[in-house]
């Protein structure tokens, strides 16, 4: 089969939110998203895209996707990739998409010479951790992510 | 002592390094920081702003700031807030500063009506986290970020 990586169009928006959903049940979150395709469609293929999508196709039929985003590092003092999602079908894995999507990330870091590309992963997918460090990423593990979620945010607000 | 939380302007660059570096020092990885003025003016002040800053100034000396970008929950379709750097200098620690970035981020958010207010923290770092915890923060502690850096994106791209 035909592995292809393009930019996703407006028109991929029904299939980005499938994954994401797809995703979501994997990671047993479904009940967190509340996504809809408008909502993706404003954000990502808006005026000011505020995130960015790649596709995976196999013979021309979508079967993955990454959504990113640029961060920064205040200690390089410029942006980086942060890989927010990455996803591929569970019937068509292990015929390299995931790693198509992650080469084709490493392309356009390299390509703005950006120094960094992070991602992250849930402690119990082990699959997943044996790939990236195979790939040569290192675990932040001495970091943990603090959360204020929309009810803090506005009770801190207010304060 | 008068707090107060402003924008930050392209002549706080020469604050702005010397507080990354102040903090690196804390963290104990001040020999990652490659950062220069030149670089924060042009990718913070420049046409294409890559991250925000806010100062914290106590009777009008700048004694503290917080650096910020845009993340992107697909889980919620849109846009939230992620607090890369956060520091207040030691002297002026006390005097509720960092509390007031925090709050002030949080105003942000609300305003924006995004879902999502977050950083990371060192988990050494028991002040913070006892901090953080009090204003109502989670700590996501099943997550862990994975990094490639400069050699290893390379490698990848050129698989």
């Amino acid at each position: 089969m035909k592995l292809s990586i393009r930019e996703a169009k407006a028109t991929d928006c029904h299939f980005i939110l499938n994954m994401i959903k797809e995703l979501a049940e994997f990671e047993k979150l479904a009940h967190q998203v509340s996504a809809t395709e408008n909502a993706l469609r404003e954000n990502i293929f808006g005026k000011e895209p505020k995130a960015f999508v790649l596709i995976a196709e196999l013979d021309q039929t979508p079967v993955g996707f990454a959504l990113y985003f640029y961060n920064f590092s205040t200690f390089l003092a410029k942006p980086g990739i942060y890989l927010e999602d990455l996803y591929v079908q569970s019937k068509y894995r292990s015929h390299g998409v995931g790693k198509a999507l992650l080469k084709s990330l490493a392309q356009i870091a390299k390509d703005k010479s950006f120094g960094r590309l992070e991602w992250s992963v849930l402690d119990w997918n082990q699959k997943a951790i044996d790939f990236y460090l195979k790939i040569g990423a290192e675990p932040m593990n001495e970091w943990t992510v603090y959360r204020l979620t929309e009810s803090a945010i506005k009770k801190l607000a207010e304060i």
